[in-house]
């Protein structure tokens, strides 16, 4: 008799998360360009936490009440009163080592709460910088586990679910795979992986010609290269730290 | 200076239907296995009309106000009150011809009923069954177009994306495709399309799965087959009509 596996979903958008069994589950956020690869980077280069927090003035209240540094952009622009963006050019070891961030962004944070909500078990970072690492992480749990797209704006998008399919890709033979979703998201890898940048630019993807258009096209080339981080973020107490 | 094309969303569940414009668009509503598969079936086999109703109870008063034949499955079985089930086998021409049709279902009707409300300026029926015949027609009316997969209790199913991807593979040139669910239904469509059943079965898709466990893998087949019918489903007045 073979042991039950622990079963993985995926979820292609905050609006559907609720079909989901979130409560006692891991829940992965997935917010690829570029929430989750800026928080991953920040914390591999150093910082002492990450701060998630969903409105500017939020963010303006508690950097100052916390004396840390305060990020987010709005339409690609550092939002007013910030004082850094959202690239992860940005978090250098010299510049972020020891500090703590709190960074404001929409998708991704929204997801988080939500998950928070519904009694996640655990709340981990993913991204194409940590995949590796997150999958080992994730096998060590021996748990059911959501593969949570961030989306935009609810909307399903390529980068998210790109990124869904990589992870199923390495751990599709340890787990329960039993939702259409992650059929999609991991033949969708297939398709892309040998060049993921090529590929999401063929397809025109949303949030590719967005940043684009904004001149970030290093910023997606860095988000979508795997492995250039081996932390895995975790969610506790309001903070994101590095899982020990 | 080219003409402005309409454009094409795909919406991958009806919870995400409130995302796209769906007020004046064209929608079409994909349930392929089986509704919208059985509902061309039976209009190219010389149904007066289908009439599509959410409720077993609603299907029964229906069906007795007007003399039709009523017909629905719930959990496989033809539900209790009604006469027949949602096998496009049961209707051929001997036995459908000039008769109407009642008939519950639960996903598509839903699906149906929210394009309604929020305006939708056509509500047209899309099946593999029908796709040419659909495509021919769309592109005739030159409006901007959603195509609404019906889903499983929302969650995102396999076969409905596929059918989106294969309206795409037709569609994609004469509209503009700003939309990264319809680049991922397309993609899906790419790979699998040269044996969709085969694909289906390799993904243990879960509709698949649920059918083949009620004896149903002849119904899969029929309903991944392209072009068995020329019909265009058009819903009006709280019918279904082929459209003339």
């Amino acid at each position: 008799m073979s042991d039950i596996k622990p079963s993985i979903h995926t979820c292609l958008s905050p609006a559907l998360l609720h079909l989901y069994p979130v409560q006692g589950s891991v829940v992965v956020i997935i917010d690829i360009l570029r929430a989750t690869s800026t928080i991953t980077t920040a914390l591999q280069n150093g910082a002492e936490a990450v701060i998630p927090v969903k409105e500017v003035e939020e963010c303006v209240k508690m950097g100052t009440a916390l004396k840390a540094i305060t990020a987010g952009e709005r339409d690609g622009q550092v939002a007013p009163g910030l004082q850094y963006g959202n690239s992860p050019f940005e978090y250098d070891e010299d510049f972020i080592k020891d500090k703590t961030l709190v960074l404001t962004t929409t998708n991704g944070t929204k997801l988080l709460h939500m998950a928070l909500q519904m009694q996640a078990d655990q709340i981990v970072i993913g991204s194409f910088c940590n995949v590796d690492a997150l999958c080992t992480y994730l096998l060590s749990l021996k748990k059911n586990i959501i593969l949570g797209c961030a989306a935009w704006k609810d909307k399903v998008n390529i980068e998210d679910t790109l990124f869904a399919g990589a992870v199923l890709h390495q751990l599709k033979n340890e787990f329960s795979v039993q939702c259409d979703a992650s059929q999609i998201a991991a033949t969708l890898y297939e398709v892309a992986k040998d060049d993921m940048y090529a590929f999401m630019k063929a397809k025109n993807a949303s949030h590719y010609h967005r940043l684009t258009n904004y001149g970030l096209t290093k910023d997606i080339q860095y988000c979508l290269k795997p492995n250039t981080c081996n932390v895995v973020p975790v969610y506790k107490d309001g903070k994101l730290n590095a899982a020990t």
